[in-house]
C-alpha cells in the first residue's frame, strides 16, 4: 500500500480540545455512580444495558449532528460515515468501543470513538475533503465483562467468530445477546461480515506505565501481545509443621511458591524476549499456621509479543510442572489452561503513518507492544491496522474511576489521530 | 540420681491392655460427636467445659477404685497418689491430660493418664508395692485452645505462670478461667505449686509420621523443640498484568513466593541443624490472575531442637527479609512475632530409663524430639522428665478423629511405662 498526500489534504487541522473533553464528559454521565473505594465518580455502562443504549443513542446523535451517514448491524456495531471525493474508495476507518467494565473510568474505548468523531468534526469546522470515505466504528462488547467474550463486536465483524455464537451467549443472570440487543434496539440490518477498509487506526489509552513513565504523551502500538493464562493446582499432603521431618512433607505451598520464583526466572533469563509472567492468585488450603498445606492453587498469566517464544516458554512451564514431583515424591500438579491468544502484530506502514503525523506535530514516540486486548486486534485479521497510545496518569491505571488522561494528552493524542486519518484518507 | 534396681520391684508386670483400651473408650464417650468431615465419632471436650467435669469425675472414680489417695488443686489438676514403703521419698511422677480440642480423637492426652492408671490398676493386680509412691496427674487446660495458653496447669504448677495470670484468661465469650473452674467444681484445695516430684514420666502419642516410617512402636523423646512463628506482610504494588513491564513491577506474592523458597532452602542447607520450617498460611490480594498482587501475608513457623541453631536460623530470616526490597525496590517488609518457645531438653536419665525398660521388654526404639509442646516440658522445669512415644497410624495424624493408635501399641507403649515407673520408684 502506498501512502500518497496530496497537498490539499495534508493542510493540518487543529482539533477542538474542548469540545472533545466535553463529549467526554458527557458520555461519562450516563452510567456514572458513586465508588465508594476510590471516593470518586465510576461509570458502569456495561453492554447492552440500558445505560448502553443511552450510550449509544448519545453518540448517534452527535454522528448525526456531524453529517455522518449511520448504519448499525446485525451485532449492534455503529458505524457513522463520512463520504470522501472518490465514493468507490474503500474507507479508512478508526473506532474503539464505549461499553465498560463495572467501575470504570470516562477513557477506556471512549476516547478512541469520540476522538475520531472530534476529527470529523474538525475536518467539518475546517472544510476539508478527504479522497476515501472515513468511518467512526463503535464495537459492541469490548469489554467482555457482561457476556464472557471479549471484542466480541469486531471479532464478528472480522468473521473470527459467527453471529449465532455472539447471540447464544448469556450473562450471569441467563439472559441472551440476541436477545438483549434487540431489547435496547439495537439488533440491526447491516450484514455483520465487514467488508475490509482501506485501513483501522484505533487512539486508546494505554492503561500502564511506561509512557509515563519515559515522561513521553504518545506511543505507536506495534501489536497486541500474545496472552496465554492457566490455572494449576498442587496437590501435596496436610501434616503438623512440628511433628513431620522435612524429607516426609509433601507441601503444596512450597510447590506453588517454586512455580512463581521460577516463571520470574524465567522472564529475568531473557531466553524468552519480552516475556512478562504474573501469577496473580494465590490460596493455600488448610491456611493454618501450624499445619502443612495439602492444597495449593495459582494462575499463571503469560504474555509475549512473540508466538514462537510464547511457545518456548509455556514448553519450558510444562516441563518444570512435569519435574516439581521429584523434589517432593507424591505431589500431584494440574494444570487448567484458561485463554490463549496469538500475538498480533500491527501494520508497519500504518505504524510509520502515525509515527510520521506525530512528528510532523512536534510529538516524540516510542513503539511499544500493548499488553492488554483491543478491537484493533481483531480488525488487523482484515485490514492494515495499528494503534495510537495517549498517556495515562497514575501509572495508566485503568478499569478503575482513577483512570485518568489530561485534556492535553487527549488533544495531543486524537491531533495525532486527525493527521493519520488524513494521510491514509488522502 | 542413681538408679536402684532392687530385685524385688522389677519384677516385669504385665499390664491390661483390654483393661486399658476400654477406659479409653469409655472416657472418649465424654464429649463424643459425629464429625461431618471425617464420618467418624469426634471428640470435644475442652477444658473446664461440662463435658470435661463429667470426664474428671470419671477418671477421679477410677483413680479411686485403685485406691488412690486423689487430691486436686487450685488450678483443678487432678493427682492420685499411690503410696510407697518409704513414704518420705519423693514420688514418682507420671501423666498428660485429658482436656482436647474441638476436633480430638481419643488418645491425645488421655492415653498417658489413663495409661498411668493402668500401671497402678497392674501394680495392685500383681501386688506389687514400690519405694518411692507413685501419683498420676492429670493437668489442667493442656491443650490452650479455649483460654489461649497451653500447658497452662502444668506451667502454673511449675512456676513458670501466676495463678492470678491464669484466673483472669478468659474464652471466645469472656468467660473467665477461675469462674469457670470454680463452676464445674474443680478449684481444689491444694496449693498449686508443685513440690518437685523424684522424676516424671508422660506417655504420649507421637502425633507424627516417623515411628511408622520406620516400622517402629515405640519412641524415647528427648525434648521438645524451640517454637517460633511469625506473621509477615508484604505490600507491592497493583499493576496489569499485560501492561506493566517486569522491571516496574513490585510484586508482593513474588516476595512471599521467595521467603517460601529461602526457608527451606535454610532448613535443606543443613546449617542450622534440625531446623523445621513451615509456611502454613498465604493470601494474596486482589487475587486475579491479570492483575500484580499488591499485598501478600503469609506465617513462617521455624522450630529447633537447639535454641542457638534457632537464633542462627531466625537472623537468617530477617536478614532476607531485610535485603528483600533489593531486588524490588518499593517493597515493604511488616514482620510480627506470634508467639516463641525455647528448646526444652529432657534428662538423659530418664531418656535412658525409658530405653532400657524398653530394651528389656523387646522394644527397639529410636530417640526423636518432640515437635509439639507436652506438659512434659513445664515438669522439666523442676524434675528429671522423658516422654515415650507411642506411634499413630495415617502419619500420626492427631487433632483429628481420625487420630488412631493400635491397642497393640498402647498396649506397649504402656508396658514399657510401668517397668520405668518401676525402676525410677524403686
Amino acid at each position: 500500500m502506498s501512502i500518497e498526500t496530496p497537498a490539499a489534504t495534508t493542510a493540518s487541522i487543529t482539533i477542538n480540545g474542548d469540545r472533545l473533553w466535553q463529549s467526554l464528559m458527557q458520555l461519562a454521565e450516563i452510567g456514572a455512580y458513586d465508588d465508594a473505594a476510590s471516593g470518586l465518580t465510576g461509570i458502569n455502562r456495561q453492554s447492552l444495558t440500558d445505560e448502553d443504549g443511552d450510550g449509544r443513542r448519545l453518540v448517534i446523535g452527535w454522528m448525526k449532528e456531524a453529517g455522518l451517514e449511520v448504519t448499525v448491524d446485525q451485532m449492534g456495531n455503529i458505524f457513522g460515515r463520512r463520504e470522501g471525493t472518490d465514493p468507490d474508495a474503500s474507507p479508512v476507518m478508526a473506532g474503539s468501543h464505549i461499553d465498560t467494565v463495572a467501575t470504570a473510568g470516562a477513557f477506556d474505548g471512549c476516547l478512541g470513538v469520540l476522538g475520531a468523531l472530534e476529527v470529523i468534526r474538525s475536518l467539518n469546522d475546517a472544510g476539508l475533503q478527504t479522497r476515501r470515505p472515513i468511518v467512526i466504528a463503535a464495537w459492541t462488547e469490548e469489554e467482555g465483562v457482561r457476556f464472557g467474550t471479549d471484542m466480541l463486536g469486531s471479532a464478528v465483524a472480522a468473521g473470527r467468530l459467527t453471529l449465532d455464537y455472539a447471540y447464544d451467549l448469556t450473562d450471569k443472570a441467563g439472559l441472551r445477546f440476541g436477545d438483549e440487543l434487540e431489547r435496547i434496539g439495537f439488533k440491526g440490518e447491516r450484514s455483520v461480515r465487514l467488508e475490509a477498509p482501506h485501513a483501522y487506526v484505533e487512539a486508546h489509552i494505554e492503561q500502564g506505565p511506561v509512557l509515563q513513565q519515559k515522561g513521553l504523551t504518545l506511543g505507536v502500538v506495534s501489536g497486541v501481545q500474545a496472552i496465554s493464562w492457566q490455572k494449576v493446582t498442587l496437590h501435596g499432603r496436610a501434616a503438623h509443621a512440628g511433628t513431620t521431618p522435612t524429607e516426609l512433607r509433601v507441601d503444596a505451598g512450597l510447590a506453588a511458591a517454586q512455580i512463581i520464583v521460577h516463571v520470574r526466572a524465567m522472564v529475568n533469563s531473557g531466553r524468552y524476549g519480552q516475556l512478562r509472567a504474573t501469577v496473580g492468585h494465590v490460596r493455600t488450603s488448610p491456611g493454618l499456621p501450624s499445619v502443612v498445606p495439602d492444597l495449593a492453587e495459582i494462575t499463571v498469566d503469560l504474555r509475549n509479543p512473540d508466538d514462537a517464544l510464547m511457545a518456548e516458554a509455556e514448553a519450558d512451564l510444562e516441563l518444570f510442572l512435569a519435574e516439581l514431583p521429584q523434589t517432593q515424591p507424591g505431589l500431584r500438579v494440574e494444570t487448567k489452561r484458561m485463554a490463549k491468544t496469538t500475538a498480533v502484530p500491527f501494520s508497519d506502514e500504518i505504524q510509520d503513518a502515525i509515527a510520521a503525523a506525530a512528528d510532523d506535530l512536534g510529538h516524540e514516540t516510542i513503539r511499544l507492544m500493548s499488553g492488554a486486548g483491543h478491537d484493533a486486534q481483531e480488525m488487523a485479521a482484515i485490514t492494515p491496522t495499528a494503534m495510537i497510545f495517549i498517556r495515562g496518569q497514575y501509572d495508566g491505571i485503568s478499569h478503575n474511576p482513577r483512570e485518568y488522561s489530561t485534556p492535553e494528552d487527549c488533544t495531543a493524542g486524537i491531533t495525532v489521530l486527525a493527521k493519520t486519518l488524513q494521510k491514509l484518507s488522502a
